[in-house]
């Protein structure tokens, strides 16, 4: 047995040469979720208790710099059956094995080019990982609106305006469709554009959680906005492809994100605000009848703050409304958290729990969910 | 380069943080099996042989402690085809890659608590590791009888009852199905329970052959009982979903085994005996018709010893005896096995080989197999 | 984080154990591709671009000595979706995760004993490994005549004939239907056999461009010879199955292979000729009539020549040629490829790009393919 430097957190392996010609970080971490859902019919008796109990995540991640420290590179993967599912004649059939696979190259002063597949610059969100949330996992705007990760080319950005105002900038081209895509582009490219400021200054500001304690309040507000060109899915670059007589149903998707994250004495509030638009968003086939396929149009919000004690447990509150404004359904959903989490060593070894309400119109069936997960990164 | 202080078998990463916050074990191992089948009839001649040259397992596993060294974790992954088949819709149509994503917390004395996917308090033959058998595979008693792995909670307690006596309790609480479950649970809860004492004092009882040439006799007996709630497969947590006309065909199954292991100068004896029963074994439709799926009721009997050499050549013999219940087909399976390993570095590299008769009944041809295998683990 | 004295490319572990009984080095890589495409058809217009930008291959790769220097092992695992498809009946459904999983046994002299699935001892173009191509990726000969992976035995030999002619010989015995197969065999054996000379001496002739700048010529000439007998896929242990009314068509395949690789000042030139015949080309149900299946018997030539720049741009040019001999389609296809190389550090870090247009007869349509790829290499 060999004795490392390293400690509990920082990768099983985590080495730099001595030579500096590369660095390594060998991550594995793995979340076990159990989870219990009841049916609150408008009328009559909460149906009896759905339970589940799965490891909702495993994942392996590398991640370093390569030949030189202006060249970082990112591999993880994803081991769960929820994460690796979704093989589809798109992805040669195989299960989605890759989340990120990705170089990152500081060509020039504050410049940065990623090629490769990894997190689209969307909703904050979506880019905090999932190991680092305050609740048990993200809220329905996510779910609805994200437009998650892509192969292709992002440029990346960030300058000091003065002071500690900070200013950070990407844009990303890719192919609009999802993951792990193996069949070649369908339709038109997509395209991102994201801003970010912070005007008091760098914090920890894509993670959940306030462990710094900020002295003084600490804000990141940001905005995305994603134009799928030619888009055949119904959620942008996510969702089911619309298929027609021809092929498939093409449709220009716009996405708008508008995001913050507030940090002060070990408070944390997140908010998030989705819009999402569609040329046409009922797909049709080349005679102009429907499909039944539809663009998911419509505003999601999301609203969330914390509290973190001196005894590393927290409370968080979260409020999220879903509005979708297709003609067929007009579901609105409302739906009501209470989390409380306890954090033994931060992200990397805690145990979460979340109690949600959803409040459905139309006479839904109402829910209640119960989750409790624990969570290990080594 | 770097040099290790490891050895061969420890891992090919066998590191513990000097500040004592984490230790971690990275481990890989690979089985190549050749086979070679032959039918034999009743009457007339035997088939021509089937072979089969695969690789039958390969896995990676993590372990080590985590925090505290009273939190160890464990996450091995399967590699090989028949290590991940088994995608369907209940596994959200993905491969079972993960075989164990567990932490064991030892929370008080001698009690740990499980929480994740890992192996069930089940059968001895079923908890020893794949790669740490004297045969080249399980018997058919364990094929037919054994609960696996699940998701869920685990108990686990031992005690020393004075001398050397001890004794080990372990309880499970999970969903019932199997491993890689993502769709929630279906019918009632499964429990496990299991009581194993060890009279003579603590010894290597959960490996195959006697390493050790104990100076004393020592001997470890141990008995489960599964009881399996409204279950719907036709082997408790393990085989085919009972489909009916309003959904899943729902009984009470209960497993029960009683196993030992005897170890004494280089001899290893193993027995174990299996006994399953349910409700009612016959799936049936609402209106009470059968659906054609049946409930594997029946018991079985394993019985096998070994005798390792000074060279370490191995022999061992083993017969196994199914008798399965069901009144529609009343098969009774006779195997006999012969086995002849030659362990060059204990189980981490070993070339094992074994030739196994069937002899069935009901004029059902009979089955003669040859199997020879190389495993190395690093 | 602990200091390692590995170098960039050698491996994100990369130790041998201070009591030699091991060593292990641990890869990761990435590639990532850009490809757009246009049909170029006799009469009328170029289609508009088809462009796909994926990861193209991903991989883990372990290797090293256990127990003893002589005895080798090797695992590389495929991630991305391209390396893992191919799933069907014959693999457990499962995707095909493992391409190698083999070990190395020097047990004479100059014999090593190889058990476990590995590329078997075909073309030159398929042995050099995808992350030291010359090209983004390999010739059309490869993608129509070569026989990849298999699991089974091989043996290899080496000796020097005096000076420096260097002569290596290796055959193997497997089933003939490829890598990750776990339903056994189907017709008969496969069994390759390959002799290959080094008349000026050892050098890397598996590897694409001259990084050595061999001051005097060098060169190796190979020729492989495959026989499967009683095959049941087009194209020899690769393809589709020949399925007919009673299960499968067999017939006898044979592939031959010459091939060269010579290197001198920065010059790498690589040809390579295939030839496929079969007893019966044509797969026929028991009654005699075609079931429409073709084994892919003809002749493929392919010839490239780069060139090294002192500032590690290289040129390459290639054409390939193939023939089917199919009397049903008769199609040629001529394809002619310019390759521009960047090698940042040799083959783990680079960027390469190609140009390639393919001339069909019969008036199918001509196409033009650019390709754009960055491959990384720990």
């Amino acid at each position: 047995q060999d004795i490392s430097e390293s400690k509990f957190g920082k990768g099983i392996v985590n080495v730099v040469a001595k030579d500096s010609s590369y660095s390594a970080n060998f991550n594995i971490r793995m979340q076990s979720l159990f989870t219990a859902d009841w049916d609150i019919p408008e009328v009559g008796n909460w149906s009896d208790a759905q339970t589940n109990m799965l490891v909702r995540r495993a994942r392996l991640k590398f991640q370093g710099f390569a030949y030189s420290p202006k060249l970082r590179y990112k591999m993880e993967l994803g081991l769960s059956n929820r994460d690796i599912s979704g093989a589809s004649d798109f992805t040669s059939d195989a299960p989605r094995y890759i989340l990120d696979a990705v170089v990152m190259w500081n060509f020039y002063e504050n410049f940065e080019l990623w090629v490769g597949q990894t997190k689209l610059p969307g909703n904050r969100e979506r880019v905090i990982s999932s190991g680092s949330l305050e609740t048990v996992d993200r809220s329905l705007l996510n779910s609805r609106f994200n437009i998650d990760r892509e192969t292709g080319v992002q440029l990346r950005h960030s300058f000091d305006l003065g002071g500690d105002f900070l200013v950070k900038e990407a844009v990303s081209l890719t192919e609009g469709e999802g993951r792990n895509i193996t069949s070649g582009n369908i339709g038109g490219l997509h395209y991102v554009g994201r801003v970010e400021v912070l005007p008091f200054g760098d914090f920890d500001d894509y993670s959940g959680a306030d462990f710094a304690r900020e002295e003084t309040p600490k804000l990141a507000v940001g905005a995305s906005y994603s134009f799928n060109n030619d888009a055949v899915k119904t959620r942008s670059s996510q969702g089911s492809y619309m298929v027609n007589d021809l092929g498939f149903y093409e449709t220009d998707i716009s996405t708008f994100f508008l995001d913050a994250m507030f940090k002060y004495q070990g408070w944390s509030v997140m908010g998030e605000y989705a819009n999402r638009t569609a040329g046409d968003a009922f797909a049709k086939n080349s005679n102009g009848t429907l499909t039944g396929a539809e663009v998911n149009v419509g505003t999601g919000l999301n609203l969330q703050a914390g509290y973190l004690f001196k005894n590393n447990f927290q409370v968080v509150g979260r409020y999220t409304s879903i509005d979708l404004d297709d003609e067929i359904t007009q579901v609105v959903e409302n739906q009501y958290t209470l989390a409380l989490s306890k954090y033994i060593v931060k992200h990397k070894l805690k145990i979460q729990t979340d109690l949600s309400y959803t409040d459905m119109n139309l006479n839904l069936d109402d829910g209640l969910m119960y989750r409790l997960q624990f969570e290990i990164q080594l």
